[in-house]
C-alpha cells in the first residue's frame, strides 16, 4: 500500500538513518557507473516567477527508481519572500508501484546537501582544521555546520552573511548547538582566518579572491548549481591542487568548474569526481599544504539514496 | 492540505466532468502557443525490462502545473504481463504547493486518449459512418468506441484482434453497452467495411493498407506513439486529404506520420495540427469523399486538462 509522509513523519526518523554514509555510498555508485539518471527536468515560470526541477533516476541493482520535484517561486500570491517546496516519490522496479511519497518541503534536499559536505570535509579537509569559515547564513550555512560536526574536530567558526541581523541570528543559533562563532561582513576575513571553507549563497559573483585564500585550505563551493551562479574566483581553482566535482558530467555545464573553465584557466583532465575520491586515497589530501576544492552542484544519485534511507525508515517504523 | 485520490474515488467523479471538451480546450490552447511543455522525461530499465515516462507542463494562464508518471514494465516480479502504473500530480503556481496527486493507475490517460478520440472524430469522420472499424480489441480499442458514443452516430462496429478469445471478449463487453460488434482476425476486412476506423495497437508494422482503405474513410490511428510503433501504411497518409496531428512537433519524432515523412512520401506542410482543425472549419473534413487521418501521440496539454478537471470534480465533491 502506498504511504505518504509529511514533514514531521520525516523528522521523526532521521535519527535513524546515516545521511553522510549513504551519500558517500550513493557518490560511489554513480562514479563507478552503476547509476542510470537522465538530464534533469525543468519548468520555467514568468508569471509568477520561479522554476520547477526534476530529478530523477535509479542506481542499477536497486529495486527502486526516484523521482524528485523541487520548485522555487520568487514571489507567491501569499508573500514576497521566496519559497521552496517539492516532494520524493519511490517507486518499485518491476511494477511501477507508487512505494511512499516523501512530502519533506524541500527538507532532505538540504539534509542530503549537507551530508555531501561532511563527505568531502572527510577526504579533503586539513587534518588539523583552525576555524571553519561559512560564507552565506541561511539555511545551509547551518546544515553544513551541523552535518561537518561528525568528520570535523573543530568549534570555531566565523561566518560571513548579507547583513548583521542575518548573523546575529545565526551565531545565536549556532552557538546553542555548541559552536563558537565570530561574524563578519567581509569575505575576507573568512579566507584569511579559516582553512576549511563552505560556500552557501546564491551568489552571481566571486565572494572570494584567490590572493586571500590561504594555502593548504580546502573549500567546498556548494550555492552554484546553475550555470550563472559564481561564488569563487577562478584563478582558486587554477591554483588549487585538487579539484573534485560531484559530477564530472554536470560540473562542466554549472557550478565553479564550469565558471573555471569558461574563464580559461582550468583544464578539464585536472578535475576528478568525487565518487572516485571516496574510493582512492591517492585522490584524496595527502598533505597540509595542498589546497582542496569541491565543487557540489547537486546530483540526483543524492536523492535516490536519501529517499530510500527515509522510506526504509519509516516503513520499519511503521512495522513496529 | 494536499489531498491524495485513489481510482476509487477518481472513478466516482468522472460523471462530473466533460472529458471530451476539456481535451478539445487544451488542444486549442496548445497549437494557439498558449501552453509551455518540455520534452518527455524518459527512464529505461533493463532489468526488469521496463520504461518510465514523465509528460509536465502548463497552460500559460493557469493557476496549476501538473506532472504525470506513468510507467510499463513487461515482466513484473509478481506475473509475466504488462504492468502499466502511474499517478497525476497537480501543483500550484507561485507556490509549487502540491493541490493534489491522483493516484489513478494510468485510467485517466486512457480516459484523456479515448477523449482525444472523440475530439478528432468530431471534425473529421464522415456524416454518415456505415460501421466503426476497432483495430486491437484492448482497453482503448473498448474505450474508443465508448467515447465514440456521444459523436457518432452508428452502433455498428467491426474489430480485429489477435486472437478468437480476445475478440469473444471484446464483443460481449461492447454489446453489453449497446453496439453491434462483429469480429475478424484479417485486419482487411476493417478496411473493406469500415468508414470510421481507431487504430489502437503497439504494432511495430502496418495493419492497415493503403489499397483497401475506403475513399472517404476517416482514421484515428492511436496507437503509435514511439519512434517504431507503426500501424498504418504510409502510402495511406500519401494518397490522404487532410493528415492531422495532436502535436506537429511530436509527430515528426514519432508515430505514423514519423513514419511516412522517413518513407519519403509525406510533405511536412501538409500536416496541420489538432488544435487548429478544431477552430478552423476551412481544416475540417468538407466532404464525403475526403479520406481523413489523425496522428494521436498523447501530449501532456491532455494530462494537464484531465486533472485539472478531475481535481475540480474532487474539491467540489468533498466540499458538499
Amino acid at each position: 500500500m502506498t504511504r505518504f509522509y509529511n514533514l514531521t513523519q520525516i523528522k521523526s526518523v532521521l535519527e535513524k538513518i546515516q545521511p553522510i554514509q549513504e551519500i558517500e555510498e550513493g557518490f560511489i555508485a554513480y562514479s563507478e557507473g552503476k547509476t542510470e539518471i537522465p538530464p534533469v527536468g525543468e519548468m520555467l515560470f514568468k508569471k509568477p516567477p520561479g522554476d520547477v526541477h526534476i530529478k530523477y533516476g535509479y542506481i542499477v541493482d536497486d529495486d527502486y527508481y526516484v523521482i524528485k520535484i523541487a520548485s522555487g517561486f520568487f514571489e507567491s500570491p501569499q508573500s514576497s519572500r521566496y519559497t521552496s517546496d517539492g516532494l520524493l516519490l519511490l517507486f518499485k522496479k518491476g511494477t511501477g508501484e507508487l512505494a511512499c511519497a516523501l512530502l519533506d518541503e524541500c527538507y532532505l534536499t538540504h539534509v542530503r546537501t549537507a551530508a555531501a559536505g561532511a563527505v568531502v570535509a572527510k577526504y579533503l579537509a586539513p587534518k588539523h582544521v583552525d576555524r571553519i569559515g561559512i560564507v552565506g547564513a541561511g539555511t545551509q550555512g547551518r546544515m553544513q555546520l551541523e552535518f561537518l560536526d561528525s568528520v570535523i574536530d573543530c568549534k570555531d567558526v566565523m561566518a560571513w552573511g548579507m547583513n548583521k541581523k542575518e548573523l546575529d541570528e545565526y551565531k545565536e543559533d549556532m552557538e546553542l548547538v555548541g559552536y563558537n562563532v565570530r561574524t563578519t561582513l567581509k569575505a575576507e576575513d573568512i579566507a584569511a582566518h579559516c582553512n576549511l571553507i563552505v560556500t552557501a549563497t546564491p551568489s552571481k559573483s566571486p565572494l572570494l579572491s584567490a590572493d586571500k585564500v590561504r594555502k593548504g585550505t580546502h573549500i567546498t563551493a556548494m550555492g552554484s548549481d546553475t550555470p550563472e551562479k559564481n561564488e569563487l574566483d577562478p584563478r582558486i581553482l587554477q591554483k588549487a591542487d585538487i579539484i573534485v566535482a560531484d559530477s564530472i558530467s554536470q560540473c562542466l555545464l554549472r557550478g565553479e568548474i564550469h565558471q573555471a573553465l569558461k574563464a580559461g584557466v582550468l583544464e578539464k583532465e585536472r578535475i576528478v569526481e568525487l565518487g572516485n575520491v571516496i574510493v582512492n586515497p591517492n585522490l584524496q589530501r595527502t598533505s597540509e599544504e595542498q589546497t582542496t576544492i569541491a565543487d557540489l552542484t547537486g546530483v540526483a544519485v543524492q536523492d535516490i539514496q536519501i529517499a530510500k534511507a527515509v522510506y526504509h525508515a519509516l516503513v520499519g517504523e511503521n512495522k513496529s
